[in-house]
This record gives C-alpha cells, structure tokens and sequence, in this order.
C-alpha cells in the first residue's frame, strides 16, 4: 500500500486502514519502552502549520515526530502572515519552497488539507480541517477498538452528540463503517445531518434507545464554544436529556468500551464516574493517538509497513530517494 | 539520595539540596565549554507545560533539556485545551498518556504542581505555582551564593520587597534556612505575611536596620501587575522606603553580594548603579539557572549525584529501566 | 573573510557578500538532496529572539539552524518578560547569561541588532530591525538574482512601492549598488525618503519610465497595517498607479525577473497573473533563503567559506575554540 497524503478516512480502502493500524502496533510496543526514539525519518522535516490552536493534538502529533527523529517546525496562525493578510495558496507555496517533507495541517475550512495536497509537493496529513474530516482521531480510535475488542466488524457503535458540527464523528463513521461495524448517531434532531445517513448510519434521537446492546459509546465533546447559535436550548437540558451518565451506560452491551475525542466537558456531555470508570479507554485512546501518528508519518514520508511476521519496520532508515 | 520530583524546596533535607548544588556545578563546567551538550537524557521527552506566561524560566529550562539531549515538547496555556474548560486533572492524564517522562510545570495555583506529582508516574519538576514555591530559583540563587561566599551557614541574608506575593521569597526562605543561614525578611508591613516568622526568618518593616551587616541583598521583584490591590501607596513611596540604592547597600558587609530573580523594574526596587555593579551577581544566577536545571532534570530522570573524587556524571546514560 | 556579526548590508564590503553568496551555493545544492541536513553546528545553541510577529523568517531561520543540526531555542515577544517592562538591555544580558552562541533577532527599533552585538560576546544575525536593514533578505535576493542572470554587476533594478518604510528596500539598495547594479526606486513622492537618493538610487514617481528596460522588478509590499498614516489615499489607487500587471511589466528588459519579498497582497501591489507568471522567481527566492541563512549562520559561528576549488564546507564540524 502507498499512502501519499492522509486527507481524510473517505479515500482509503478497508486494507489501507488496517495497514495503519498494524504499522501503529509495532510503534504503539515501542512507547513502553523505557527509550521511545528511533530513528526512522531522521533527516525528515515536518512542520506542524495549525491555523486554529490545538494543543492536545499538536502534542500528539510533536511528540510522534520527535521519537521517529523528524526535525520538526512549528507555526500557528496567529503571529503569522495569513494575519498579514496572505492567501492559503501563497503560505502553502511557501512552505513548500523551503522544501519541508511533510505538512500537518489543522485548518478551520473544510476541505483545506484536499487542497494543500493539490498544491504542494510534500505529503501532507490533516490534522483536521473544519466540519470535515480528522482522519488520525478515527484511526486511533479504530486502533483502541480493535485491541480492546478484537475486532471492528460486526460490532455496533454508537456516536453520541454533536454530530453536526464534527469532523472527529464524519471520519469515524466512515472507518467504522469501511471495516464492516454499524454506527448509530444519537443526538437531538437540530445536531443530526441529513447527509449523514447515506453515508450508512442510522440516526437516534432518544440515548436510551440509541446505546442499547451497542458495544462501544463514543460521546462527543459538545461545543461550548459553538452552542450560541441556539442547536441546543441550553447546556443543563442537553446534559439531562444526552449526557452519559453510568445509568445509560448501562444499556449498552456488558463491556462495552467508553470513548470520548477530548477534551472532555465532565458533568456535560459525561459524568465523570463513567469517565473514569473501568469500561472508559478514553486515556489509552490519547496513548494510542501518539503510536498512530508515528505509523502515519512513517507511511506517508514512505516507509513499509510490518510484514506478517512481525518485524521492525522502524529499525529501517526511510528510503532517501522519496 | 532520590530526587524523585521537585516541587520545593520544603521538602528537601539539607543533604539533597546540597547534592543539587554539587551536581550543578559539573554542568556549570560543561556550560563554559565550547560544546555544551552531553548525551546524558538522549531518549529521554520532557513536556514543558506553562499554564502562565514566562520567558526567562521557560528558555532556561528548555536550553537545559537541550544541553542534555532530551526531547523537548512546549505547551502554553494560550490555545490550548485549558481555555476550552477541561480541568487540570484531564490535561495531566493526557500528558501522562503521552507517555512523556519529564514535566516541567509553570501554574498560577499553589499546590498545582504537588498535584501533578500525586497524579502522574512522569517525574514532576515546579517552575513555579501560584504563591507557594519556585525551587529551582532558589537553587541556583543557593549555588551562586556558595559559590561566591564559599558557603551558606552562618550567613546574613536579606531578601527585601514583597515577600507576601513571592514564591521565589518562599522558597529561598526554606533554602537559606535548611542550610543555616539567617534570613531577614524587609518590606511594608503589609507585604509581610505573618506565616514567614514561623518559617524561621526575622521580620523588618526598616530597610536600613533590615540590610545592616548582612553578607547577601536579595532584591525582590515588585510585581507591578499585582500592585492594584493596594498593597503599595506608590511605585515612587516604594521606591524612596524599600528601593535599593548605593547608600543603603552600603550598610550591608563590605563585599555583600545583590541578587535579583529578574526581570528587573531598574529605578523601583533597585537602582541601575547596584544593578550593574561589582557586588552585582544578577546575570551570574542566570548563567547558574540553566546548570541547576540541568542536574534537578538529570537527578529527577534518575541519573547519580557526582561521586566525591569529581567524576563526569553527564557522560553516562541515563538508566534506561525507570 | 571574517563575519562576527550580520547586522546590515551597509557595513559589509562586496567581497564578505559574495563570501556569502558562494557559502550559500554550497548549502543549496544540499536543500535538493532527500536528506538535507548537516552536522555543520552541531552543539551550537541558537536562540530566534521575535519582538515582532513573524513567520515565514523564523521558520526560514529555524529550518536553516535545525538543518545545520544546531540547537534551537525561540522566543517571542508576547508572554515575554519584555511585556513585564523588562529593558531589552536586560532581556540581552539574560540571553548572553544563559551561554547561546547566536542570536538571531527581529525587533521594531531601528538599531536593535547594532545595540546588542554591541552588548553580547554571542554572535548576531539581524532577521530585520525597525526600517533599518534586513540583510538576510537581500542577500537572498542578491543570490536569486545573480543564479539567474549570472551577476549583479551591470543590471538595471527597479525597487517599486513603499520604500519609506521598507527595510527590504534599504538592505537591497546598499547589496545592489556595492556589487555594481543600477538601482532605481519608484513610488509616489510620499513613500520616497530624501536620503535614498543619497545612497546612490534613482528616483522615479512615474511606474512606466521607473521600469523601462529593467533587467528585474522588485516589488514591495505595501503595508497594509501602516497605510492608515495617510501615506497612500487608497489601496485602490495606489494598485492603479503602482501595482504591477503584464502590460507594465512587457516595458522592462524582455526576460526581466519579477521579485516580491513577500507575504503579497495580489490584486494591490502586484496582479496574479505576474505573480504567478514565468518571470517570476518569487518562490525561489523562499527556497534560496533557507541556504542563504544557512551560510549566514555557518560563517558567524566561525566556519571556513568554500575553497575555490568546491569542498564541501559543510561536512567539516564548526571550530571549537570560538
């Protein structure tokens, strides 16, 4: 498999997903070693261009290239010249003339990262662009669903919250999808989009009926920021009606797994005896993140994945010739 | 001796302070070399979290993670998930999740790094929480008095200005004292906390009588930010009752040393011919600041104290089985 | 040659910039290879020190330090002890303190740079002081011109737009005019000093006759956030008069260069079409940066310029001894 770019779960098939998720074993074993540096794109260059703050995945995503010894830059929107006034286009141009490798690019319009791989030759991986995409969010979580459950296929999922204005739910449907589970999306009507179902889900606007028997409940964060617009009548009503609360949990299958993107609003959207409690993964999702983002830089700047009978993909030196 | 976290100095017994010292002071040689890295943390990822604005501590800081080949990963509080309301029990498990081995935490609350330390298994380094501690200043302002006056016990040392609001005053306090120096305190009644006199240091609302014989002028800074609240009639009162001058530094010992933690209001609590001048050691506890954090990151990693004969410490690895 | 300090293009003599320019040369040819980085500065401690918002420099700057494996350390202005009312001679002292063997810094003041090589034993790169110099900048400018007309000597510059207060402007006069170019400046009156004239430029207030038979035109940003002084009645008329298309472009020399030291504002100083168009060299300016800065930054921390005979400078470790 060749991945060039990481624009969003959408354009991969099903053995390009689990591609990732393997190559993100054999870097997810590395971190519990007491040194978690090797030196697999040594001499690589990525700059981290966040054009909306993020520090929980910006981290995530430093931290991934520092052990897999990449130089890395940073920049961020504020302090830079698209405050100048300066076109995407032209920022891009610019980075790509200082011959970075790889671009991370976190940007409020959807659609940015598709346009940055058009226009630039170095590989690029979203790190979310507007109401999108967050292609490594859902691949983390597959990676999470899978160790701890086995398997993706056949089990029923269900994505509980602002649906609408999330690009973390639109990637996790697909790959979920993509590797054969069933996702239901349980929100209040205003925060569900019509388009959402054709792309296989099936919409829930009661909790209760919508995590029976599931056997995971990924709960969204909701927006505070973005709840002026009136979807939601008020944040005590939301967390009455769509709050998981260990009551609800308990619908759900015996061990089903907890999963929430953070970060979280504890008493809003979940309580915090669920969060914390024994079915949540919610801290191995974030421990999972950096061994993920580890295997997509390392696919992207071109590196092989694992062969099948486990070897060390990250021993290697990247292929220089890129 | 095991240095398993730093949050101040309150807790350390005079035998660990002093092996903070001695273990500077074989970083304080490398920094005067033309090559000031050493391998001694290569491997090891250090997360630099300052949920309040500072420079000086922050470069500091981080000019030592990389003069011991760490990795270093920054985090500020501006765009960061704290301003989208998660608590700081969720930032610090995500960290930990992270898997970082080292953080080094700036915080506008007293405890907030004792907080950390109880809910992380990553070694805890205080560069500063609220009004309680910042131990590594005072280490390094320890080191730089050894170094010039040969010794702490039985020193006169008067820390002068707004000891209510300082956590580099607190600090200092249990320092100087752990290690048998005589502590004055000198400010405005209202800046003097009755709690200090039960830290073991005398109380002086007269700077003259305050600084008398002493062997050290530790000027504080008046944090300007903070005078609104009333604790000061005027910065020019201030500086005409507690500035320190040519005259009044003239009542200390002959050769007195005048440190200040930085930065400096030249002409409020200092005059610039103190500042800059012979007695001054102000800029040599900056060159001292990024030794000291050299050997409390080295001894929080688990790296050895140096051995009595003056071996090189640095040159070894860091034990890789923490 | 020896180069302690890049403080401006003024001071330098034409020998030290082609010394510059040659060095660059040599880095350039490695910004093409998949691994582009260095040993060149390894254990050399740089510091980016940005009083004034910044991205493209400092990550042009950045890229070239982390490319010459030197070690790198930023800070900016906001949430700096500069905002606590610290003097910059102060915040210099602190930085010469902590042992960084270069600095390189952008500040608002005219003279910045000169003040502190004047007050630290630490090398110093100007990334642009005030409306004084910007030296970087022209000599990549310079290097860009003479890779792609084969010399300087003899050609025919018109430098159009806010010359007033246009660092760029002043860096490129002096670079131009010591290696033997015919420089002209165009702009309304109100945008054009008295003293330029002096520094052996042409003035012209007519677009037309300004570029006439040009071997390049070099547009300036025009400063959005300075405009409203009242230097310009209207972006809008000013692009009529002053913004540069096709039709005025086909008056310079036939295969004249087009260059913009960017981030541009299209569709006011400069159209899309030129911007874009076959003449333009803008984007290889952005990649000449990074090698120019490269050499900088080898020859102030001491490294030998190139033999005549094409060695490989970069290979050779950095002197010691500085």
């Amino acid at each position: 498999m060749k991945l060039r770019h990481l624009i969003g779960i959408e354009e991969l098939s099903p053995e390009a997903i689990l591609t990732v998720l393997d190559t993100a074993r054999s870097f997810r074993e590395i971190l519990d070693r007491p040194i978690k540096k090797v030196p697999a794109l040594r001499g690589v260059t990525i700059c981290n261009a966040f054009f909306e703050p993020s520090t929980r995945t910006r981290v995530s995503f430093e931290l991934a290239e520092k052990r897999l010894s990449a130089d890395v830059v940073n920049f961020s929107a504020s302090g830079s010249s698209v405050s100048k006034g300066e076109t995407l286009r032209d920022t891009i141009q610019n980075i790509e003339a200082m011959k970075v490798d790889v671009v991370v690019m976190r940007h409020g319009a959807s659609g940015a990262a598709a346009y940055l791989a058009r226009n630039i030759s170095a590989r690029v991986v979203n790190a979310g662009d507007g109401q999108h995409e967050h292609p490594t969010q859902a691949l983390l979580d597959l990676y999470t669903i899978r160790e701890k459950l086995g398997r993706i296929a056949g089990l029923k999922v269900a994505i509980v919250g602002d649906v609408l204005h999330s690009r973390v739910a639109r990637s996790n449907i697909w790959g979920l999808t993509k590797l054969g589970a069933e996702v239901r999306l349980v929100a209040p009507r205003t925060l569900l989009p019509a388009e959402v179902e054709r792309m296989g889900a099936q919409l829930f606007t009661d909790l209760a009926a919508g995590v029976r028997d599931v056997d995971v409940i990924y709960v969204l964060r909701i927006q505070l920021e973005r709840q002026s617009g009136g979807f939601v009548p008020s944040l005590r009503e939301y967390a009455t009606s769509f709050g998981l609360n260990r009551e609800r949990a308990r619908l759900a299958a015996p061990k089903a797994l907890i999963m929430h993107p953070g970060p979280m609003n504890r008493g809003v959207e979940i309580q915090t005896d669920i969060a914390d409690g024994p079915q949540s993964v919610i801290l191995e999702q974030v421990a999972n993140g950096v061994a993920v983002r580890m295997a997509v830089l390392y696919l992207v700047s071109g590196g092989a994945p694992p062969e099948p009978a486990g070897m060390e993909p990250v021993l290697a030196a990247h292929p220089a010739g890129r």
